[in-house]
């Protein structure tokens, strides 16, 4: 961490703001010029709150230079984590294809979809049965009853089900029900649901807020890893921008981005952050080009009937081709699928 | 709402859609062009899923001409609301003005700066007890020691209290102990949140999420309004944007725009949006002088001390000069401090 | 400046880079932790490129701690520059009022507008003449023609002229018929023309890029003066966000910004930044109250029938309106109108 | 183009814009509904302005269902347009491979760093001569000197150039002199630039400006296709986000975004768009499997010692790896390089 101190100031006050940080158990040191005076912060600032040092008066800026996320840093623990899920691997060679419907709309639909995608090679299942919709108006999706019915194509087709948790009061039925709990993009600042997701075992898929830089996606991956549940996979699924032409901008530089920064696995959702059909498949390649551990595909049988998302939903007969196209890019860069 | 087709669909497709579409009670107007056919929807279409339409094969994209919330549109109740809290009230003449410490941090900490805040003309406390926090490292609040604060500072000056809710397991709690429960802007689309504060009938304060749009801000509170709960407050903060300079970006047009578009009030907190001390009397007056119905603004007495926000937080005595600047732009605009 | 080392960088490497850097005439202090190594740089880096630095294999990244602009800084430069305009200022006390339509359109237009506007108590009068249009088939603007009607309003009026330069080859003309020669936002980053406006001394009013930051906004203004130049007016109109409902967002926060990191007068155009009628007044409001040292607005005697901007346009009476309600508010922050 | 009415527009009014509307060459189709009225605009839509219409009091909106893009359009020009660049090819099915320093420094540079990029299997060479630099203070090229140096190059390998024009009053040299013309990201809405370019043949290698969206894009493109010159080439580097980490967010999505919209080949350029030397191999990648023509790489001998952007640049040896790991790539999406 760096102090940048304001033009002028005294040394005397200089003096107490070093003692005083140095009561934090933190080592300072100055760096003195002409026009500026700079504090050197040396140690552990992991806790250090930067915004506590930036309300002195003599304090013009602090700039951190350590990432304030421990657990998640590659500094700290430099081997991939690779999360284990009903002895399924995701972030080690073989990269996690995730498919399957949106929403769960009815019995048929889900186990009908299951066994495609299954067929296809997708070896995790998901669908949505509490969905977090823009509008009161909207389809909320079937709830517990949708949850019922993955846990049928589950034992029809022997995929794990990943499945999105809206409210920390439903944490039991997910961890007793699901394979892989998600935590959609509006819900990666819930504290309170990462919390109490730090306490159990289970994988969680993190999703990006759409609106979340790369150390604040990090930083809530922490807040899960901190609790003691090291059974993290972070999702990007795009970014808002200014482009409407898509829903959201997919961001795939994050991936070597996270890459370097933590050892978590990573996935990519082209599906929300498009929100088109047609761009799926290419981005689907880029993603597993740009080294994605895992790709999450909404699927659906008959998207113009879908309760929800069927713009970006394809179907399965084009879900099949595509994970045949995507097999040579993933050996070509090392992976296989 | 406006379907625009592909190009050189057939006839026989558009009559099926036209005929899917009439069942969900709505009538469907064709315009076709000798490039373009686009079919014009007429009816009430706020439980029209737009996605449901733009999924089939034949459309390029579906476009709304109509706002999404109904409750909250002041097509539909064109008198401005005004929320009552304990007989004070929110989005009349007078200007609310709600001052205090971004945390509640010691009884005599909250009680000193209610009443000097009180005493400049402030006529609600605001105080965080449970705070959302980037890192699981940084202060997270007193939290249930924090509301008694709260309440005894409350009983010492006699202003209401505005705090943050962060886990709907203490709406009741929330219900019983506060005059205005806030929900923060990395909560503002916790779906599940926003239903359960529909069920009571407190006033609600509405942070507008850093990256939502005005519709989904005004949709957010449509999920509280729907719910039964008409005391919605409304609450720009800053959106995030490319620049850093500051924080976020303050938003001022969305005050002109939620007025147009909606009867609810709408405050804005200068604070959050640019982090900076020296900057919060400006954009207050800007705030006033735009058409704001309040403002929430922090204090508090030492901040370099203070446990969180300190850089944003203006002392007691710049909170006295600041609301009697504001006092003349204030009257300037027709209203009261 | 202050340079990040890697982790485990051998202390040689330190020590070459270190005397490398020490031949640019600047001074290194070393910082050196158990985890981390910082060099502080010390001396006048303004001339120093962090990108030059960040190229070395052993530098994680390099953390700007001053402003690149100097000329335009106000550490510098402490008191407010104010530019004279054929004896009118800007940036003094009063606020300066540029009005006029978005098109130069006929000799009767310009003259009616810059008589209503004079009347209401403008003191400049801008109009376009060159037009930079998103499309190449919409109305590029009158050109040398529109020019030549400027200045019979000029002379009609007394009001100086305010208009935008598109091509560094016009910058002989605009310099002998033109007051104040406007940068428009899509040139802001036109290096080649602003190295041609630092050579004239013509006041130029040169606006934010809509996607440009606060400093790279005061770099461009570092190239005039940079060229010896002093006469530059900064205009704030509106950055890009993930806001449609605003055609930009007007960054508020910008004018106390720029006013503490510089001494160049700065004003406000509310038109472009939100595009639409109604929030014109509202924001002009705010922009005085923020502490905005003029404005620019367009005023068209029949918008409906503007040929450019019309919905951003308002009529000459709510112009006059507006002026008045203007007033007081810049009393209340110590200006005059 | 469809126009979205006030509530409670009367008739008389309606009827009179209808007419105004069709002397425009245009056919309206009312859709009048309960509560709201729209007018379907049919016909050719390019040249109307929607905002003339959006000026009107009686309407909401208008929103455009059209491109407003007519010779850059696939609709009107369903092939892919190949351009020819001394009989070699972009946009064809073998991937286009530009490399080359960010700045021509030197003849020994320049010339050494061709031949490395040619023996790897470069077939054009970059190298910058002006350079548009945020900062004055920072170096600006070798300009007129380094055209030179760049055809010195050309004459060693035969390697066809592409560099960056700043002002128009260089075209007659660069219609000459270079082979590929680069219009720069920040010089995307200079129209001056763009409509003498349009009346040239040579090919127009035009970058998408940092904040600019694909329609914008594209609208520039047509700026010079309508003035008569198809060699258009487009090139993706990077928008601007709230993300920081990268230097600018890589929207590897308007790949198949523009391929469906436009005929024009398109391009990208990770070394802009990351500015981190890690980051190009992955996003280079991606960039194949998404489906790009080609892709601009920043290639120098001694990074460290780079007189522009040498973080991002990567080593002669490096990019011989990256084009061998490319190739399988492009062989899964059926290209070639």
């Amino acid at each position: 961490m760096v102090v940048v101190l304001k033009a002028k100031t005294r040394e005397e006050d200089i003096r107490k703001l070093t003692e005083e940080l140095k009561k934090e158990g933190i080592d300072v040191c100055p760096v003195i010029g002409k026009e500026l005076t700079v504090l050197g912060i040396i140690g552990d600032t992991t806790k250090i709150d930067p915004l506590k040092i930036e309300a002195h008066d003599i304090v013009e800026k602090v700039i951190k230079v350590q990432e304030p996320f421990k657990k998640a840093n590659r500094v700290f623990h430099p081997e991939n984590t690779v999360v284990d899920v009903n002895g399924r691997k995701i972030g080690g060679n073989r990269i996690a294809m995730i498919a399957g419907p949106c929403s769960v709309e009815s019995e048929d639909q889900i186990k009908f979809i299951a066994e495609e995608v299954k067929k296809s090679g997708a070896s995790f299942l998901r669908g949505g049965a509490f969905k977090p919709r823009t509008s009161p108006y909207s389809f909320q999706g079937l709830e517990y009853d949708g949850l019922e019915l993955l846990k049928i194509a589950r034992e029809k087709t022997g995929l794990p089900i990943v499945t999105e948790i809206m409210s920390a009061k439903d944490i039991e039925i997910f961890e007793r029900d699901v394979d892989i709990i998600q935590v959609g993009a509006r819900n990666m600042q819930n504290f309170d649901l990462l919390k109490e997701l730090g306490k159990i075992n289970k994988p969680i898929l993190l999703k990006r807020g759409f609106a979340a830089t790369i150390e604040e996606f990090l930083m809530s991956a922490e807040y899960i890893l901190a609790g003691g549940n090291n059974n993290v996979i972070l999702c990007e699924r795009g970014i808002r921008t200014f482009e409407t032409y898509t829903r959201n901008t997919l961001d795939l530089s994050a991936i070597p981005a996270i890459k370097k920064l933590s050892h978590l696995p990573v996935i990519v959702d082209p599906s929300h952050a498009t929100g088109k059909r047609f761009m799926i498949a290419p981005l689907a390649k880029a993603a597993v080009a740009v080294g994605a551990d895992g790709l999450i595909i909404e699927v659906h049988n008959d998207p113009e009937k879908a309760l929800s998302d069927g713009p970006q939903s394809i179907k399965p007969e084009d879900y099949d081709a595509l994970v045949k196209e995507l097999k040579p890019i993933a050996n070509a860069v090392g992976r296989e699928i």
